[in-house]
């Protein structure tokens, strides 16, 4: 197969998301040297967007290059080092793979636990913090992604900080989608990812450190156990020193750049509402279709709807006949709910009437 | 500044090189999921035409979601566990990073060194090797992109094997501008990066282990300490369980699809060839301007051609000139280098009649 002769398709999964063409255009520029003054400037750019769109004016913003989960690691390998304890909060597939990440980088790991679906009260996180600590790092799924439920970060971030911990926030499926409010919320490590509600294609994960956690970093005792994802050093890339450290992934970074202006021009507030409103727009369907939404609908996310494959229906089926007959992408469930439940994404540019229409009359036919 | 208005260059450093129109067509094009059946027919094109590139029949062979050097920290983390032993060739910037990333993997590494712009003997090595061993893994890289020169593996691999070690070579800058021969050499693991001899933009690497490595990995005692690094799971993804791991990086892969298709359009031998040609090209042309190579010359690379910069002459602002007036672009020296010697580059699209013509003429006018 050519690339050429793959087949379009809606994106309306956990991500990635659609792109717009303004950022595919971008994304097709010839590459130019990650030294040239011309690809300096948009880095400054970009870190400068990324500061607007994370709410922040922590100087230490950036895109690492990888994944969401590349940021992840970044963020937990960089604050944590042999022995230092950490609590992460488990509400699904993500609070797992943080936990995971932690015990790799050496941490004393310590899992606090809610069912998939429900949220944290800062109660819990409270009395863990009392009972357990204490601790270095806290770490949360904002929106996780297995399940659809939002976490209560502003009242979460108080008691950890009472504590005297720092808070790392997973902001991949929330950014550009909903409020993330760095600085207002007092987190201090927040990473993302490009292709879920900041619509460009995957392979970067914008990250930001308050001023705490970069002198966190600054005064480690050891080195970063990841050369690739050391802030350390690749913040003198991106700062005014220009050393180099890898090569930047700079087609990516075009993308990145016409994502963020994108995002910029519609506004965060605008962007937020739209999410919002299709978000409501697909619930009313849903629900008349008698599908049932699995997280707490206190806390539902609106880019990411996670509803209970009916009874009697072969889940994977429908995403097959939905992806061959209608060409619309939606995922399927995650670990316990995996052949149980459709996770469906409105996200960026996927969070439009067109999306939701064609997915609601898709569905109308085949259930 | 707006990506639409970046002035193009001609790439001549030591990475990115210039992009085939085709490969920034097919970067172009929307992004589909990652369980796409479409996108997996893709990802299993990729992991075939590698096979073909790298010159092996390894199963385990596909493209890390990181530059070349996430590659690096990828070969090195999944081999090495805590207290392994390690031999690190060193002959330039790029040994000295690997010996780097084996320390935080954890490795008890010890450092061979050579002075820059030199090769290894297979008796320096075997000898190492003796009096210092055992070892579990030797690294060395292949194309030293600090210096120019060539290090001739397949007689280090000889004396690695015969001393019960594994061989891990970096193959980054000559992958597709000269012979790899991963099975006829007998290397054990084996990386590269995408905007070298390949073409394409940075943000790929791919990466290949040996039936060895591989079991060494499926064996391990402890987890790999990258969790988005462990080929372990990340192989249950490109493998027939298609695994969610993180999501690709889809356009990424999409271009390099297409630049691989181009290498064996071009034929591996022909591609070859025609960077021999080009480097034969600059070097009379770079001699007759009076510039002396810095390597070996019976080792010189052709793709990486790094030359002293005459007494007298501002190193700097005849690279800025050159990107200036004449939007061509060149690498300065690295580390004992810096500020004394241009690394040029001949790297696939960029190793042209085209890219030497124009680079000779301007230094004529300039030096």
């Amino acid at each position: 197969m050519n690339v050429a002769e793959i087949k379009p398709r809606l994106l309306m999964g956990p991500g990635p998301s659609d792109v717009h063409p303004r950022v595919l255009q971008a994304l097709s520029r010839p590459p130019i040297g990650h030294l040239d003054p011309q690809f300096l400037e948009i880095l400054n750019d970009v870190r400068e967007i990324l500061q607007a769109v994370f709410q922040t004016r922590n100087r230490l913003t950036l895109a690492v290059s990888g994944t969401g989960s590349a940021g992840m690691e970044t963020a937990v390998v960089d604050l944590i080092e042999p022995g230092d304890r950490m609590l992460v909060c488990v509400a699904g597939v993500f609070g797992s793979r943080m936990l995971d990440v932690a015990q790799r980088a050496g941490a004393d790991a310590v899992a606090l636990e809610v069912p998939w679906g429900q949220v944290f009260t800062a109660e819990q996180v409270a009395a863990a913090l009392e009972q357990q600590g204490p601790f270095k790092l806290v770490g949360i799924v904002h929106a996780e992604t297995s399940t659809g439920a939002a976490q209560p970060i502003p009242a979460i971030s108080r008691v950890v900080h009472d504590a005297g911990a720092l808070l790392l926030v997973d902001a991949v499926t929330s950014l550009g989608g909903m409020e993330v409010d760095v600085d207002g919320w007092d987190v201090d490590v927040c990473y993302s990812g490009t292709q879920k509600c900041l619509s460009c294609p995957p392979g970067l994960s914008p990250i930001t450190f308050s001023p705490a956690a970069e002198e966190v970093l600054a005064t480690r005792k050891t080195k970063v156990q990841s050369w690739y994802l050391d802030m350390n050093m690749v913040r003198a890339y991106w700062g005014s020193e220009r050393l180099y450290h890898h090569t930047a992934p700079i087609n990516m970074v075009y993308a990145l750049h016409e994502a963020l202006r994108l995002v910029l021009e519609e506004g965060l507030r605008a962007r937020w509402a739209r999410h919002l409103q299709q978000h409501l727009a697909l619930k009313a369907g849903l629900e008349r279709l008698g599908l049932r939404y699995l997280a707490d609908p206190a806390h539902q996310l609106p880019m990411l709807n996670a509803v209970a494959t009916p009874e009697g229906v072969d889940e994977a089926l429908v995403r097959r006949r939905l992806l061959d007959e209608f060409d619309i992408e939606i995922g399927g469930g995650l670990g316990a709910h995996k052949g149980k439940a459709w996770r469906i994404g409105l996200m960026g540019e996927s969070a439009s009437a067109r999306h939701v229409g064609a997915l609601l009359g898709a569905l109308e036919r085949l259930l």
